[in-house]
Order: structure tokens, then C-alpha cells, then sequence
């Protein structure tokens, strides 16, 4: 087998070990002589990894006991409208701080259900600064994307909103580092980039929150539907949750968010560093606003023939999926928990030989 | 590794083959050096899964041209909001018949958005008679669901609605025998039966019921953000997808629905047989309104005790989740596509002993 290095930005790199297990289990769960997809959602066998998944994912975030865990569908794009929907209710409105493409999508759908206002807007390569005064204190919350994607930006620390809530879109930068859960309202994050496989959705969300939304809503659309049924009103994407389950035993394993912020930046030093370094790239990002997540970086002359060629000769030697955002163009590199150091160091031998052979 | 039939509801057996080979494929699928969970939704590799499951489930239901079929998540209850949010519009009314307690779920759920009306009431053992003149011609639809999962009873005919659309949750017996696609407005079913993981819902849709949805309509509960997107809007549930594109191939390979259909009808003929031949145990269901797909039955003189009994040696037997759904009790036998006839050959001789040590 080739050795593939996947700088996808989601769905993105497992853990191998992950794999591995799943692979071993995949006819027979613990002696079940079934698949973990095979499994009723009411089985002790599956109850026990769902509670798992959730016990785990409390130690690795030191979830506070006034916290519940959601195990959901459909998404960080449908809690653009379940935030709202539950939330936006006591005075309908809310502030919405824009720091790239998905914060922007997340302000669009709020729209729909009260008085939204922008507070602080850069899109453009900064996150912006923040004080407590810009913030609404009547605001029903402060929604915030912690990790942008596509931009390469990042939150290096969080605003204060006083005591208005702040609900966090975390889908590329869970679980990357320890955060301080009782600073937020509720955190939401699609699995697909550092917790399993695409179809699951992990909502974190404070018990004042629950309960608010208004008869009209949907069952299905309400958090309290979820808490009350411990995530298992209808059927969970149980095999998702099983992935789920497995990374977190293997971030456990590994040291935690502690040991785990440790290698991410040690990943993100030298990638960046090279490209410091480099006269042929440049990354737009600069200072404490960069991603430890999601490099973008161009052709330092705008040359998008040569960007091309690398991106190519780069899927050639392995290093997948370096290829920019189509809304932005020139490449990306995620590298997610699940990148290896060797990940990195393979993308930077190949950055440093491609620049020896295209001066 | 133990021989064991599942007889779950769902998430319920998949065929082994199926199983094998997403074993084989867990660390390398398609020699790409990648899992399929890994795979960005947006490259090659993942749209040809993708594309490759539609175009083999048009094939295999005669999907007609004017229908769009949407991967999408959620479950069957996400669908029972999803339905009238974007169906019920043109006279804010729709008709429900109720054959059981999935049927009353969305019939609840629907009443949050337009008058709707119990047309046809049994979910006690029967199918209710339906004629045409008893749905209103005025209704923006007709919902039904195809089989009762708990109740154990299915439509063996279709009601006549007129130019009403017919919209059908049928995710407990799609794929089970062929269907006339062209009879329905619109078709639902929740992949965790005959189709793959649980965290996939298909949606059928006929071309011209798309695009009605109000404004208000929230991005993600609309039918036509997936239609346009061609169900990426935002990431799909790629190994769910992954693993109901592998079920799709089994299908094909097996011969289609028609050969399908008739394996169906002989392991429920089997089964049925051996309840009506019992003594000690009876189908409450009879008829032409018994399902294909879930045969529920019961000690004949009620004994719960020999119920129990049943159940749990019939699991050491290595036949699982025979238990009755906890609203009905009882034993019910779920026997989907992939269980093969060997389990229910092996159920039915665990009953005949059964029967005989328990005289």
C-alpha cells in the first residue's frame, strides 16, 4: 500500500490505529458475531460505546456537569438554523462575528428568525479585534466560528460577551487543543475533520440553554428533543458514533488536548516556517491569527500555472489534496490531529525540492 | 467467530459480501491509499461512489427521469418535518392515513404547518380500505407509510389518489419487491433497513414538487438546496453513501428486486407458516396485510414469562433481537433483505424445539 499523506480540509485524515480497529471489527464487534453497523441503537452493546463516546469526549474537553453532549445529524449547515430556531427566542435577536465563508453562511440562516447584526467583520487574512462593548448585552447570543477553514484564520483568544452566550462553530479546530467549556453557551462541530467520519454532528450545550425554543419547532429541530432522549430520539448515526468513539480512545491514549496541542503546533511551526522561509510561496496569514489547522498558501508571484504543476507533482509523490479552496484558489494543507508529524515533513522536503527545481 | 442471526428492526443485518468488502477497502480503497471515510465529498473518488449509488438505485427501482434522488440525513423523523415544510404550501392541507406508530409520529409532526386530516384509521392488525372519494382532492398531499415496522402490517396495494401526490415513507420495505415509482410524489426511507448505516436517509422526489418551500424555509430543510447541489450542499454522509452503493451492487449482482422480492416472500412464507402450524405461538396479523418485512408474534395464551424464556434462548442460540418492540411486546422477527434464508430456516426449527420442550 502507497504511503498517502491527505491534506484534505474534511472529510480528512484517520488515526491508522482507528482504521485498523475498525477494520478488525467490522464482522464481528466483541464477540457479537455482528458489525458495529449491524447493532440495534437500543443494544447494551451499542449503548455502551455511545455512553463511551460521550465519557471520553467529556474528559478530553473537561465538559462541566451543566453541560450536555448531542450526538446529531446534518452537520455544522444545520446547526446554522438550529442555533436560531432554539436560541434566537427571549428578545430574537443575536451578533454574528464574520470571519470567513462558513461564519457568513451561519449569519445568512440566522436572518430568518430575528434581528441579526455583524459584529466585527475580517474576512480578509485577520481575525478581528473585539471588545465587550461592541456586543449587544440585550443579544440572545454571540455566535463566533473559532477555526476558518477556507482563510486560515483562527481565534487566538476569545471575546468577552459578558454574560451573553457565546456559541461556537468549532467544526475544524475541535478538539485541536484544551478549551475552556464554561466560556461558551453551546459548541457545535461536524465530525468530519478531528472526530470521524462525515454524517455526525457533536453539539455541546448549556443546560439554561435547553428548553427555550418555542412550540413551533420542529421535534427534530429541537435540542431538548435530544437531551431528554440522550441522542437517541430516532435512530443515531451509530457507526459514526463508534468512529467518534475510537479517536477519542486514541486521543486519551495519546496524552490529550495537552499532548495534542503540543504536536499540532509543533506540525504548524514547520510548515509555516517554511514557508517563511520560502521565496517561491508566501502564506497570507501572518502572526497569531494563523490556523494551526488550515494552511493557505499561494505562488508568491501569483503564478497560477506554477501552483498548478506543484499541486500535481505533489498528488505524484502522495501528499493528497493540497489544492486550494475553489473560492479562493492557489493550496491548503490541513493538517488536522490525524496528520503525523511525518505528514508535515514529507509536505516540507517536497516544498524546499520543488523550490530548488523551479527557481 | 460465531454464526449469529439478527433480527433487529434496524439498524438491522447487512449482506456479509457487503461487509467484506468494506473490510478489505478500509485502509485503501481503490488503491488511492485512503480510507473512503478520509476521501474529501468534492474528489473524484467520492463522486464516483456517489454517483455510482443514484445511477444503481435508479436501476434497480426504475427510477423515471422526472425524479431526483437525494442522499440526505437525518432519519425517516427529519423527513416528517421536512415533508409538509416543503409540500404542504399550495392549501396548506394534506391527508394522512395512520397504520401505525411511525405513521401517527409524522402525522403529529405535520400538524405544526397546515390542517391536516386521518383519512383511513387502523393500527390495530389491519390495513384500512381506502377509495379514492375518501381523500380530499383539494389536499397538497397524501402520506402513508408503505409497512408498520411495529404493528407488522403493510399496504399490499397502493390507494388510489387521484392527481394528489402520493408521498410514501417506506423505510421499512423499500427495496424489498419492485414498486412503480411513477405512483408516488414523493418516497422517504431511512437507510438503516435495506440500505445501508443508519445517518442516511434517500429521498425520491418527483421534479415538479420541488421549489415550492416558502422563504422561511431554513437552507438545509429545503428539498431544492439539495436538488441544485446534487445532495453536497454541504458534506454528505460519504461512508454511509459508501456502504449503501456496496448494498446496491449485492442487489444487482442477486439478480434485481424481482429475485429480490421472491427470496423475501419465501422466507416470510416459511416463518409464517411455522406461526400458524404453532400451538404455543401466534401472528397476530393475517392475510394479505402482513408484512414481508416484520412478523411480530406472541405467546397464543398471552404468558409473558414463556415469552421471555423464548427470547433469551433463542439469543443463546445465537438469534438476536427477537424481542418485541417495548410498545407491543412480544417477539418480533425483522427479516430484511440481507437476512438470508438460513436464518429463518434456523429460526423456524428453534421454534418447532421450542415448542416441543415447552408443551
Amino acid at each position: 500500500m502507497k504511503q498517502v499523506y491527505n491534506f484534505s480540509a474534511g472529510p480528512a485524515m484517520l488515526p491508522k490505529s482507528v482504521l485498523k480497529t475498525a477494520q478488525a471489527e467490522m464482522l464481528d464487534f466483541n464477540g457479537s458475531g455482528m458489525s458495529v453497523m449491524e447493532l440495534s441503537h437500543r443494544s447494551k452493546w451499542f449503548i455502551d460505546i455511545l455512553e463511551a463516546a460521550e465519557a471520553n469526549l467529556r474528559k478530553l474537553l473537561d465538559i462541566p456537569d451543566n453541560y450536555h453532549v448531542l450526538f446529531l445529524q446534518g452537520g455544522a449547515s444545520q446547526q446554522f438554523a438550529m442555533v436560531p430556531m432554539n436560541l434566537m427566542v427571549r428578545n430574537k435577536k443575536a451578533d454574528y462575528v464574520l470571519t470567513g465563508s462558513w461564519s457568513k453562511k451561519a449569519y445568512k440562516e440566522a436572518q430568518l428568525f430575528g434581528e441579526v447584526r455583524v459584529v466585527g467583520e475580517d474576512t480578509n487574512n485577520h481575525i478581528p479585534k473585539l471588545t465587550k462593548d461592541m456586543f449587544d448585552p440585550n443579544a440572545d447570543y454571540v455566535h463566533i466560528t473559532t477555526n476558518n477553514t477556507i482563510e486560515g484564520t483562527a481565534f487566538s483568544t476569545l471575546p468577552d460577551t459578558g454574560d451573553v452566550p457565546l456559541v461556537a462553530d468549532m467544526s475544524s479546530n475541535i478538539l485541536s487543543t484544551p478549551i475552556d467549556v464554561s466560556k461558551f453557551g453551546l459548541i457545535y462541530a461536524g465530525a468530519q475533520k478531528n472526530i470521524g467520519p462525515a454524517g455526525l454532528t457533536i453539539v455541546i450545550i448549556r443546560d439554561d440553554l435547553v428548553g427555550q425554543a418555542p412550540a413551533t419547532v420542529p421535534t427534530m429541530f429541537n435540542y431538548e428533543t435530544h437531551v431528554k432522549n440522550k441522542s437517541s430520539f430516532n435512530t443515531p448515526p451509530t457507526y459514526s458514533i463508534y468512529i467518534a468513539k475510537l479517536v477519542f480512545d486514541w486521543l486519551l491514549d495519546l496524552g490529550g488536548l495537552e499532548e495534542m496541542e503540543r504536536l499540532n503546533r509543533a506540525k504548524a511551526d514547520l510548515l509555516y516556517q517554511a514557508l517563511d522561509e520560502s521565496k517561491l510561496f508566501d502564506a497570507p496569514i501572518k502572526g497569531e491569527d494563523r490556523s494551526i489547522m488550515n494552511v493557505p498558501f499561494i505562488a508568491a508571484n501569483g503564478d497560477q500555472e506554477l501552483e498548478a504543476k506543484f499541486i500535481s507533482e505533489a498528488k505524484a509523490a502522495g501528499l493528497e489534496t493540497l489544492k486550494g479552496h475553489r473560492s479562493v484558489g492557489g493550496m491548503r494543507a490541513s493538517i488536522y490531529n490525524a496528520m503525523p508529524l511525518a505528514g508535515v515533513e514529507a509536505l516540507v522536503d517536497f516544498i524546499k525540492k520543488f523550490e530548488e527545481s523551479n527557481q
